[in-house]
C-alpha cells in the first residue's frame, strides 16, 4: 500500500470532518456517529432536503467548505462512480461506500464495481455493499445502523463480511473491548488483508477478530497475517461458508469464493490464526486476548467453590488438551494448612464454603496455589447471582478480588469464568476488566479461548524462529487438465528423484523381454489415461509368478477391461517387481488450488483413506518440521515409528522424498495434481506403488 | 416404590405447611419459600432463638402443632437421626436435608447415612448433602440459597448432583420454562431414578434435565428413563465426571462413582436420553422441548434477514446432519413472486431488507416456504438490539409475529434464534413463549437443540415399537479375574456355538500328528496364560507349510518367549488351519461392569483396533436392531457391504453370532470377559480367530 494511502486510511479513521451523502440512510448514519460521540465537523450533502438528522444539506460535493478526511456515500450504485471521481478531484480521504448493486449482484454491478476501483486514486475505500467503520477509541462511526459496544481504550479490531453480523457483535452484551469494527463488504479497495496490515501494529488493537466468508487472494492475506504474528497480535478467525449450501449463499452474499474448508483450516495453522467455529467463541476468545493476553503454555491452576463446578473444569479441560497440573506433596501440604479440613486437594480446586467470601482466606489459598502448581494461567469459576437476588454478591466479589490480587503478583493470564454464560453482570465484568482479569462466559468457551490463546503463543515462537516461505500461488493454465497414465506418471516421479518400482512400459508382443527383465513374481498393469481407477476395471494383476501367468493376465485384463469400458482397452502394459510388505501405506497427493496454489495432502494410505478420511494438508512451501507434523497426526504415524515391534520407517528420508516432490511440483506450473497412492513405506526407503499425474496443457 | 412414599412425595412436593428446623440456614430457607411465593404454614424449630426470618420459633419438634407436610433439616449430621425417627413418629411427609458430613466425606458419615435412611420409614427425604427442592409451579421451595427462575405453568424439572450448579441454573437469565429443580445430593432416599419416575407423567413436566455425576442404581434409571419416554416426556442428561480429575472430585463431591463415559453414553443411547455436553446446551435443548416439543424429523424450513445468518445456519446444520431442503422448482417460482428481487432463493431463505419488518409482506414468505419446502421444525434467525439501541425492536417483532403465525398454521414446532446468544432479551423471549416459539440463544445451540429433540422423537417410536430387555447388571464374584489360554477360551466359544478354526491344543511332542490332522498351511500359537500379547512375545507363527515348519517354529518360540517372559514358556501349543484372508476384520468385546453389566463392543480388528480406537458399544441385552446400527457405525463396516466390488459379509449370520455369544454371557456370571480379536467376517461365515477369556474364580 502507498504511503498516501496509509494517510488517507488514517484520516478515514479518525476524521476531522465526514459528509455524509444520500437520504434516509445517512441521517441514520448521522444519528450512528453522534451516537458513537464524534465531535468533529459534520456535512450532509443532498440536492433535495434543507436537513439531514439535523445537518443543513449541501446541494452537492462541490460545494463542500473543504476536502472530507472520511465520506458516507449511500446513493444509488450507478452514480457511485462519479461521486467517487468527484472526491478524488477534492482531495477526500476515505470513503465508505454502503451502497449495494456492485460486484455481489451481477455483471453491471461487477463492471461499476471496476469503474469505481478505477476512481479512486490515493483515496481508500470500505465496501462497497458494506456497513463500515466504528471507531470506538476516538469515537467516530460511518456506520448506517444502530450500534452498541465500546471499549475501555484498547481492544479489538474486528474485521467481517457480513454487514449484518457486524451489527449483532456491536449489540452482544458481554463487555468484551471493542477498538474498531468494520464491515468490508466486496473488498473493492481495502480488503481484509488491508485492514490487518493497517491495525495490528496499533498498540491499542490487543487482538483482530476476522469473520471470513472468502479471501480473494491469498497471498496478501498471508503477508498481513505474518505482519500480525511478528507485532504480537494474534488474529482470531471465524470462518463461514464451509458447507454446500453455506457455499452458494456466500458467493451470492459478497460475490467471493468460499473456498475449501480445508485449505482455509491449512492457512490458519501456517499462519497461527486461531480458527473458531461458533459466534460466541469469536467473542469469548478476543476477550480473553484483550483482556489477560496470551499464557505462554497450556498448564492451569483451577479454582472453584463448587465440587460440580471443578469436575466441570477437568472434564472440558481433559478433552480439549489442556492441563491441570496434580498438585506435588509439598503443594499438598502446604494447601492443606490453609484450607478447611472438608476440602479435597486436588487441581482445580475446590476451596469449599467455609472459607467462601472471606478474602483473608482465600487469598493465601489462591497465591499459594499459583506459587506452587506449575501454571501458564489461572481461572477462577463464579457465577454471579442475577439482579435482585444479589445478596451474596460482595461474597463472590470478596473472593474475585482476592484471585485478581494473586494472579496479578503472580504474573499470570487469569480469567473468572461463569458456568452458565449469562451468570456474569455487566458491572462485575467491567469490574474484573478493569483488574486485568477476562470475565468469561460459560466454561467451556472460556477454556477453549484459554487453549488457544496458549496454542498461539507456542505457534508465533515457532513461526517467528522459522519464517514461512510465500506460498506457492501462481496459477496454473486455466485449462481442464488432462490424465497420464500411471507409466508417464511414474516416469514424472522418477524425473523428480522420486523412487518408483523399476518396470517396463512396453506393448503386448514386448511382455516376454520384459517380465524377464523385471523378473518374478511381478506385477501387470493395462496402461489407459481413462484408467483412474484400475483395481474397479481389473485392469492390475499382482504376484505373477512366470510369463504363463503374466500372458494370461494380460489376456484375461483385455476382456475384463472390456467389459468395464471399451475405450479404456490398451495395447500398453506396465511390468513391474512385485514389492515387498511394507511398514506402512500412505497416500500423498499435491493438487493445485486456483486461490491457495499448492497443497500436499498426506493420509493413510490403501483402502484405509477411503474407509477413515484420515489425511493432513498442508500449503506449499511447508517446512520439514510441518510435514512432520502433518504426519504425526495421521492415525497411520504410529506404524511409522516402530508399531509391535517391527523396525521404524526412515521419518527423514521419507520427508525428504515428500520435500523434493513439493519442490517438483513448485517449477512444474502444468502440473494440476500428483496423487500416489500407496506410497510404500520401509525401513530405509519409500515406493511410489501407484500414480495418477493430472497435466493442464499450456 | 411404595404408594405410601408416592403420597409422602406428592406432600413434600405441594406442602400445606413446612417445618424449617436449624439456624440461620433454615432462615435463608424462610425467606427462599417467601421468595418462591409460598402461601401455606411456616414453622421454624429451634431451642435456642426466640425468631427465625420472622418466624416464631418452636423449641423443638414435638411442639409442632401438626405432622408437617415438608421439612427443611438443617442441623448437624449427628442430630439427624434422631430428628428423621421422630418426623417418622408425627407422621412428617418428607424432608430435605440440607446437612452434609454423610456418605460424602468419610465413614462416619455413611453409617449416619445408614442410620437415617432406616428411619425413614414411609417419609421420603431429599439429600443429605443437597440444597433440596424448588417448586415454580405450586410455588413452595425448600431451599438455602437465594434462587431466581420461572415458569408459565408448565417447564422442565431439573434433576442435579451439585446443589451449586442448581443454584447457577435457577440464575440463569435465558427464560427456560423451569417446573421443578431439585439438587438430589447423596439420594440416599430419592435418587435421580425415582425423581423420574415421580414426576415425568406429571402433565406440567415437559421435559426433564437431569445432571448426573454418577448412577448408584443403572437398572432402576433404566425403568425410570423407559417410563419417561413412554410418557412422552424427554430426558436431557448432563453427564459430569469424566475426565480422570472429574471422576476423582465426584467420588468425593457426592459420593458417587463417575464410572465409564462410554457406558453411559450406551445407555443414554439405550434408552433415548438426549446426551449433552455444555451447560448452556442443556438449557436451550430442554427450552426447546418445553416450549417447541419435538420435531418428526430432522428437515428444517430456515430464514434470516441476512446472508450471514443464512450461510451460519447452512455450515452447522451440515456439520451435525440436519437438513435444509433444497426448495423444488414449484416452491421456488412461488417464493420468487414474493421476494423483492436481490433475494437468492434458497434454505435457509435471506428474505432480504427491502421487506424486513413488514409482515403483511413477509407473513406470505414465512407461510409459502413452510407450505411447499418439507420441513419437520422450522427457525427464524434474529439479533434482538441492545436496551437503548432498540429503535428498530417493532420491524424485527413484526416478522417474529409473522413467523409464529404462519409456523401455528403450518403445525411445525418453530424456534427463533439469536446469532449471538445474548441478543434476545427477556421481554423479547417472553412473547415467543406465550406464542409457542422456543426463543434460542446461539444458532449452534437452537440446530443442536432440534436435531437432539428430532432424534428422540425418532428413537421413542423405535422403542416403544420394541421395548429394549432389562439390562443384564447382575454382578460377577467380586473376586479378581484370572485369563485363560487361548485354546481354552476358544472352547469356551466351540461351546457358545460361536465358530472358531478346528485346531489342536496338544503337547510339544504331540505336534507331529496334530500338524498332520490340522494340515498344511497352518498356525501354530504357544499357550500360556501369561500370554495375552502373543504377537509382541513371538508366540505366533503363521503360515507354516510343513512339518518340519512347525517343528522349527516351536523350537523358535521356546526361545523367543523365554526372551520375552521367561515363566510364560509353556510345553502347550495350538495348532490350526490357517484362515483365508477374510473380507473384514473384527474386533469383539463382551465385559462385565459393577455398574452396567454386561455391555459388547465391536471394533475395526487387527491392528485397526489400536491405530483407531474404532469402537462402539452397546450395553446388553441389545436388539438385532441395535447391534446392526452400531455395526453401521464402524469405519470398518463399509467393507462390510461390497467394498471395491468385493461381496458383501453375511450381516445377519454376523449379528446372530454375536447375540449368541451375548446370550453366551449372560447366563454365566463367572465371565468376566471376552475379547476376540481379530474376528474373521467372511461372505457366509465369521471365525474367531484368536481370542481372550478371563474368567472370575467363584
Amino acid at each position: 500500500m502507498t504511503p498516501a494511502k496509509r494517510a488517507n486510511f488514517q484520516r478515514l479513521l479518525t476524521p476531522r470532518h465526514i459528509a455524509f451523502v444520500g437520504g434516509t440512510d445517512a441521517g441514520i448514519a448521522i444519528g450512528e456517529a453522534r451516537r458513537a460521540g464524534f465531535a468533529g465537523q459534520m456535512w450532509a450533502v443532498n440536492p433535495r432536503r434543507e436537513h439531514i438528522a439535523g445537518v443543513p444539506c449541501l446541494p452537492d460535493l462541490a460545494s463542500l467548505p473543504e476536502p472530507p478526511d472520511a465520506v458516507f456515500l449511500a446513493i444509488r450504485a450507478a452514480e457511485v462512480p462519479a461521486a467517487v471521481a468527484e472526491l478524488r478531484e477534492r482531495g477526500a480521504g476515505g470513503i465508505v461506500c454502503y451502497a449495494a448493486g456492485f460486484g455481489e449482484a451481477h455483471a453491471e454491478g461487477a463492471a461499476l464495481e471496476a469503474q469505481l476501483k478505477a476512481e479512486l486514486g490515493d483515496m481508500v475505500l470500505i465496501g462497497p455493499n458494506c456497513y463500515g467503520l466504528i471507531n470506538y477509541v476516538d469515537r467516530s462511526a460511518l456506520w448506517p445502523f444502530a450500534h452498541g459496544g465500546g471499549c475501555p481504550g484498547y481492544g479489538a479490531a474486528i474485521l467481517t463480511q457480513s454487514g449484518m453480523f457486524s451489527s449483532d457483535i456491536t449489540m452482544a452484551r458481554r463487555s468484551l473491548p471493542m477498538a474498531y469494527m468494520i464491515s468490508a463488504g466486496n473488498q473493492a479497495d481495502l480488503g481484509l488483508a488491508e485492514f490487518i496490515d493497517l491495525l495490528c501494529d496499533r498498540k491499542e488493537v490487543r487482538a483482530i477478530g476476522v469473520h471470513i466468508e472468502g479471501l480473494s487472494d491469498v497471498a496478501a492475506f498471508e503477508r498481513a497475517a505474518l505482519k500480525a504474528l511478528e507485532q504480537g497480535t494474534p488474529i482470531v478467525a471465524l470462518k463461514t461458508g464451509n458447507s454446500a449450501i453455506g457455499e452458494s449463499l456466500t458467493l451470492s452474499h459478497t460475490g467471493s469464493l468460499a473456498g475449501s474448508a480445508t485449505l482455509y483450516q491449512s492457512l490458519f495453522e501456517r499462519l497461527g490464526i486461531i480458527s473458531v467455529t461458533s459466534p460466541s467463541q469469536f467473542l469469548e476468545t478476543l476477550k480473553f486476548l484483550c483482556v489477560a493476553g496470551a499464557p505462554a503454555g497450556n498448564r492451569l491452576v483451577g479454582f472453584t467453590c463448587s465440587g460440580g463446578g471443578a469436575t466441570m473444569l477437568a472434564d472440558h479441560a481433559e478433552t480439549i488438551a489442556l492441563d491441570f497440573p496434580k498438585p506435588g506433596p509439598e503443594a499438598h501440604d502446604a494447601l492443606t494448612a490453609l484450607l478447611p479440613p472438608i476440602a479435597t486437594l486436588s487441581n482445580p480446586l475446590d476451596y469449599t464454603t467455609p472459607i467462601w467470601g472471606q478474602p483473608e482466606k482465600t487469598k493465601p489459598v489462591f497465591a499459594k496455589a499459583m506459587e506452587m502448581i506449575p501454571g501458564d494461567a489461572t481461572i477462577l469459576v463464579q457465577d454471579y447471582p442475577a439482579e435482585g437476588l444479589d445478596e451474596s454478591q460482595i461474597f463472590y466479589r470478596n473472593d474475585a478480588g482476592a484471585f485478581a490480587e494473586a494472579a496479578a503478583e503472580a504474573g499470570l493470564p487469569a480469567a473468572i469464568c461463569a458456568t452458565i454464560p449469562e451468570n456474569m453482570d455487566r458491572e462485575t465484568r467491567e469490574l474484573f476488566i478493569s483488574r486485568g482479569v477476562a470475565p468469561m462466559q460459560g466454561i467451556h468457551e472460556a477454556l477453549n479461548a484459554m487453549r488457544d490463546a496458549a496454542w498461539w503463543a507456542g505457534r508465533r515462537k515457532e513461526l517467528l524462529a522459522q519464517p514461512p516461505k510465500a506460498l506457492c500461488v501462481e496459477h496454473g493454465a486455466a485449462n481442464a487438465p488432462t490424465m497420464l497414465t500411471e507409466a508417464e506418471g511414474k516416469q514424472r516421479l522418477a524425473a523428480a528423484g522420486f523412487a518408483v518400482p523399476e518396470g517396463r512400459c512396453v506393448a503386448r508382443d514386448g511382455l516376454n523381454a520384459a517380465a524377464d527383465a523385471v523378473g518374478y513374481p511381478c506385477v501387470l498393469k493395462m496402461m489407459s489415461n481413462r484408467l483412474a481407477h484400475k483395481t474397479e476395471a481389473r485392469a492390475v494383476a499382482l504376484g505373477l509368478g512366470s510369463l504363463q501367468e503374466v500372458r494370461d493376465a494380460a489376456d484375461r485384463m483385455a476382456r475384463d477391461v472390456g467389459a468395464y469400458d471399451a475405450e479404456a482397452v490398451s495395447d500398453m502394459f506396465l511390468i513391474e517387481p512385485m514389492a515387498p510388505a511394507p511398514l506402512a501405506e500412505l497416500v500423498v497427493a499435491i493438487r493445485r488450488d486456483a486461490q491457495f496454489g499448492l497443497s500436499l495432502t498426506l493420509g493413510s494410505g490403501g483402502i484405509l483413506v477411503e474407509l477413515l478420511g484420515d489425511t493432513a494438508t498442508l500449503l506449499l512451501p511447508a517446512s520439514d518440521a510441518e510435514i512432520g507434523r502433518a504426519l504425526d497426526r495421521l492415525k497411520v504415524s504410529r506404524l511409522l515409528s516402530g508399531f509391535r515391534g517391527k523396525p521404524a520407517a526412515d521419518r527423514t528420508g521419507l520427508i525428504a522424498a515428500l520435500q523434493s516432490l513439493a519442490e517438483f511440483a513448485m517449477t512444474r506450473p502444468d502440473l494440476a495434481e500428483i496423487e500416489i497412492n500407496p506410497l510404500f513405506v520401509y525401513e530405509d526407503r519409500v515406493l511410489a506403488i501407484d500414480a495418477l499425474c493430472q497435466i493442464t496443457p499450456e
